[in-house]
């Protein structure tokens, strides 16, 4: 079986092909720059692993991982513009290093690239599998549309925020899966499994997120926390607080919310302490549980022996540091 | 035979088809606005003309010829936020009228949207549709990046401006007629010849438009001449004069490209004399008669009965202003 290192390798190998010596540089130069200062590489060693899972020859699912790379690298590339962030995998953002116009150009060729890549793999794939890819894509859009949706609402409901996640997060991890379990030649029955298997850890993997931006210890995570709560980044602690029946809480909140000028480190700590009154990181905490073992059920489910599943349990598990 | 009205109404019919009642709103509102304020849907009209010139049913070259118009809009959108364009068939632009990060993410969706539309063509012309269409597609983006890269530079040559053009212009219209072709089930010797007639008159078309910014009447063209000269922009004329050998002539126009305030009124006559002296329009006149005979040679050729090839003709003709 390959491992994620193994798959890492693969992705990264084949990546530094895509463009290199393509002129105009101006276009192709960004994005060797983007895709030279890392990145784990996860959706599409997801591709590869679940490929994997169903056939030892993991080939066939090289082209459509690359696809999912470029295309999920074409989506940070935009909406580091979107969001105005100046840093990206503590580089600079290419709007930054470059311009706007850039990040846009260069972010537009990489997604047609995306579909080219794509179009390299093998005719009983393709058009299925263009068809998952696609779909994927649009759901991507509509989740980035929602998340600058909220930005300007106050009463965005849970259910809401759930949706956003899994349509601008989950769906691309879930289709990675899903086009290699297509790729390795598995039954619908299979694919599905592993989509939900996906949907759900993708699911988890944003609220972990959300949770280490406010209390993770900044010697492990690697980056002082708090970005988040400084920027009002409508989170599922954020959303959760402002739901609050606790009115005087909401209010503070919402204090903090308009104010222009403000010391980050007091602001971090202040919201944080009514997260902290509000419970709600036992409360994300849960929901983590739960949609992890919801995922693990699914893959349990996969009707392939369970010793092919291991690499992708050891994944998961350790991504969000829980038990298998 | 399909007029050429008769493809416009069949596109337009199609386009409002696509982004009915969609959500988020705030996705796909910008869209149908941007498709409502108008254009000629001369790429699609191609693509089912293409067709029709083979085959008496046309249907199968309706959702290509959709996905074609879907694109071409695409980089009209995200280009306007590139140019800084404010105005687009006289109305506001979508990143005036909402904000960039709308045209952005909205131009995103219907590049995948054009895709989608793409992958509901008839499996006979799928695959190598899409080919095409993804190789056309990486080719604009090119001709983008070329026309900003040259945006600084005062050595353009001509050969690189008509590389531009080609780029950027021609080859979307000629992919659409080879698309039109493949659907239609005509030879690979007919496709050629069908895009060698469209990149020819792409390059004609683009050079007209050079022309009638510098020479239209106003009262025939619609709207006032000399956009391209207030804003610098490199066109085959102030390639072709940048380049002349009166070196008297090309400081007086580096002179006036310096220039941060001054009249534009003013700016248009001084730089159109020096075009005069140039005498740069029999020049132009007489490369996009060289295009217009090249293309329509190409379109000779095609082996299917000339009565079938009138509408073409007369299309290109009447856009170009030539006899036939």
């Amino acid at each position: 079986m390959y491992t994620f290192r193994d798959c890492q390798d693969i992705i990264n190998t084949e990546l530094e092909r895509v463009f290199s010596n393509k002129d105009p540089a101006g276009l192709y130069e960004p994005i060797r720059y983007f895709l030279s200062i890392g990145g784990k590489r996860l959706r599409p060693s997801l591709t590869l692993m679940g490929c994997n899972l169903f056939s030892d020859k993991i080939d066939n699912a090289i082209y459509p991982a690359v696809a999912i790379e470029l295309f999920h690298n074409f989506t940070l590339m935009h909406d580091d513009v979107m969001d105005k962030s100046a840093i990206r995998r503590n580089k600079p953002a290419v709007h930054k290093k470059w311009n706007e116009n850039v990040a846009i150009l260069s972010g537009d060729v990489m997604l047609v690239k995306s579909y080219e890549y794509f179009s390299k793999c093998p005719e009983g794939i393709y058009k299925e599998g263009l068809d998952i890819f696609t779909g994927i894509a649009i759901k991507v859009c509509e989740g980035q549309q929602f998340d600058m949706d909220y930005e300007s609402r106050t009463d965005v409901s849970i259910a809401e925020y759930m949706k956003m996640i899994e349509l601008k997060t989950a769906v691309l991890i879930a289709g990675a899966l899903r086009i290699g379990a297509l790729s390795g030649q598995a039954s619908p029955y299979s694919a599905e499994l592993l989509y939900e298997f996906g949907r759900n850890m993708g699911i988890a993997f944003q609220l972990q997120d959300d949770l280490l931006d406010v209390y993770a210890d900044p010697a492990v995570f690697g980056k002082s926390g708090g970005g988040d709560i400084v920027s009002n980044k409508k989170t599922f602690f954020l959303v959760s607080a402002l739901k609050s029946k606790n009115t005087g809480l909401v209010s503070v909140i919402k204090e903090w919310l308009g104010k222009v000028e403000f010391d980050n480190d007091e602001k971090i700590r202040e919201i944080t302490k009514i997260f902290d009154e509000l419970n709600l990181k036992e409360l994300i905490s849960e929901r983590i549980d739960d949609f992890f073992s919801s995922g693990l059920e699914s893959l349990d489910k996969v009707p392939v022996p369970d010793n092919r599943k291991t690499e992708l349990r050891n994944l998961v598990s350790a991504l969000l540091e829980r038990k298998k």
